[in-house]
């Protein structure tokens, strides 16, 4: 970290700042002990329950002013909290609370012949940055994960949020002062000029990481501005392959949960590739339509249903995040080896088998962030993979890859240990 | 991957197109036997050795074109091979060739509430680029590492080593393909334009990650200006701190070999920390002076010798990489401690001292990607940490952190078996 950094705007100067408060406090909260961590999240729990009313009379700030600004029902919907979405935000903050803490953990430990006791031990990353949209629960829980791993962060949250992120930034952090994690240590943007992001973007060896959570333009905005790595996903193209040995049943209720249950999420199916050895595709076609879901087929697909429209070639590469899927029939599995690393976005990619071998191959050949056999897509979610919660999921190569928590939210150092050793 | 990408100028197309050729070879190198790539490389040292009249020749076009250059002696001793060098890159060859496999390591596994069977599995990192200086056998090393990691590799080697680059991958490549290791696994860049370089950096989406091995000069610009992620240092401005507590012996021997065993390597010591409460610093500071280093330090090291010169401001930024340090006394382990977080540059620091809870708390609090106690710093080597080989060290925080081998290129997948699941 450069002191002589020249500032190219105000916005590096107070990116600058604010980086330097936050790493500052976040000397303090590495050091500091699992448990007290935790108390200093049950405290942030508790006094954002004490402020519900200031909180939701915030909310209400922000929500009449997405009716007048025309926010659409669904935005407004994310927006708007009551007592029981407020709970569950104070739950949410106490599950991270309870979590294991990987702060300290001893990831490999040797001796050299040399003699030196090598160990490699987990330590936060330092700051992260966190820029999203318009859920104010995001607050609340990308501040409660950043501090369980011991990183202080600094939020960006969306405009259409302000009032609601600041009512809940502040609760939270007199709840964590109270046990005596620095101020600094969970900063809220003092600005929504959106030229500040462009600072937090830029502001490399300042911020250690930034996590985008939001939808497709915010992500792709971060992700070609930022020289500060990035974790996040941009497109969620999840394919569901089923393979001529597929038990038909299973087939059926795969594809069927994999796209309908929830049609807007990342790990939804957007294409269905059914092997041309497969003896129930219409049937699996069938059931997708018939639940509401406009399917778009090559001509071997619109042959099993009349209802099935004609892909054109940008289906293949569409997230559509509705109730819409591609279909394409593919000639065995090599085929549809083919079409998934022409395709994915590396996010999760799915077969239904019952031929193990034919499984076991796609697992390995699948080179996505998350390869499922005889399960739905729909899954790929840090709370069911067992992480407790989530950061985000992410689908590039290096550090972390698919559901993102608590563990993704460290590094390692090497701590040596030696008896006076010299280099010979 | 976008197939639509625009190329900027015809050294965006030339990257375009070598990564596309690696990035097919590196899918059936996935997917290849542990011991088939073992094999491979076995193969390739032996077509090394057989050629090593051809390479000498070669090596022999570019020290000659050197010394017509005026090349200074350390760089072409760099560059110049002979019979002995040349069996010892071929020995290197082997030895990557031994070491064990991560890919297909299982990190963790685990089963979700849903009876989803998940398991963390290693896979290779995909295509990787290195960026290299005047040493040849780099080119074997960095192609050895990669390859035995399941990683294809785009190498991009300094002018100076041309000739002698292009036969050693020449006959690398010869062994590699008897083997059946596809031919574009390892691919040498068939230009000396810079343009080219500047092209692979923001090679993003083809090129997964660069490794810039050399200077100071080369490893800042690749990181100014790379879109790929980059692992590297750029500086090892290593501190030794002698606590009050030490062992005086042990302090004088340590010191003089963190800082005179090599002075021109990175984990060379480049400032000394005497703790004003230690009883023997005239001793260690005479010693190193008595070797010949030069000594700068501030106006309390300047009282214990008067060799010492007075440092300037800069003296506690600088990596000498030299017979130089710069020596300040300080006042206890907590202005160690500020001190190192101020100017360390995060590579390597150490603590000798006999007191372990200032041992541990210094293991603790110095936030470098190695700290050591009661070591030179000189042992910062993937060689002696037990690794067999190292592809550079990093200072970065993320994804790997100090030496970096087999393991730091490799990333992982998740997968997830199911038996019919569907998510509520």
């Amino acid at each position: 970290m450069s002191t002589q950094m020249q500032p190219h705007t105000d916005y590096d100067a107070l990116i600058s700042d604010l980086a330097r408060a936050g790493r500052s406090a976040q000397r303090q909260l590495a050091q500091m002990p699992s448990e007290t961590k935790a108390e200093a999240l049950r405290a942030a729990a508790a006094a954002l329950r004490s402020a519900s009313a200031k909180v939701l009379a915030e909310n209400e700030k922000d929500v009449t002013a997405g009716e007048a600004n025309g926010l659409s029902g669904a935005m407004l919907d994310r927006l708007k909290l009551d007592e029981g979405r407020l709970d569950a935000i104070a739950q949410a903050i106490e599950a991270v609370a309870s979590l294991p803490d990987p702060v300290g953990d001893v990831i490999s430990s040797s001796t050299a012949p040399s003699g030196l006791e090598l160990s490699r031990v987990r330590i936060p990353i330092g700051l992260i940055g966190i820029i999203y949209e318009s859920r104010p629960n995001v607050t609340a829980d990308a501040a409660s994960l950043c501090l369980r791993s011991g990183n202080a962060v600094l939020l960006r949250g969306g405009s259409e949020a302000v009032h609601s992120n600041r009512a809940i930034h502040a609760a939270m952090v007199q709840g964590l002062t109270s046990v005596g994690v620095p101020e600094a240590a969970v900063q809220l943007m003092p600005t929504q000029d959106r030229a500040a992001v462009g600072a937090m973007l830029r502001a490399q060896g300042l911020i250690d990481m930034i996590v985008p959570r939001g939808g497709k333009g915010l992500v792709e905005r971060v992700q070609n501005d930022a020289r500060v790595p990035v974790l996040a996903h941009l497109d969620g193209i999840c394919h569901t392959y089923i393979h001529s040995s597929a038990d038909p049943e299973m087939a059926r209720e795969i594809a069927v949960n994999a796209k309908m249950r929830r049609t807007g999420i990342c790990g939804s199916m957007e294409t269905l590739l059914l092997d041309s050895e497969f003896p129930a595709s219409a049937e699996v076609v069938s059931a997708l339509l018939d639940k509401g879901c406009e399917l778009r087929g090559d001509a071997r697909a619109q042959a099993l249903d009349p209802r099935i429209k004609r892909a054109s070639d940008n289906d293949w590469d569409t997230e559509y995040l509705d109730a819409i899927a591609s279909v394409a029939v593919v000639d065995g599995l090599d085929a549809a080896l083919e079409h998934i690393a022409l395709h994915s976005s590396g996010h999760t990619d799915a077969i239904v088998a019952t031929d193990e071998k034919a499984a076991e191959r796609f697992l390995a050949e699948v080179d996505s962030a998350i390869v499922m056999v005889n399960a739905s897509s729909q899954f790929a979610d840090g709370g069911e993979f067992g992480l407790g919660a989530e950061i985000g999921i992410a689908t590039g190569r290096l550090h972390a890859r698919g559901p993102v928590a608590l563990e993704g939210l460290t590094t390692y150092k090497w701590q040596v240990r030696g008896t006076g050793q010299t280099r010979p």
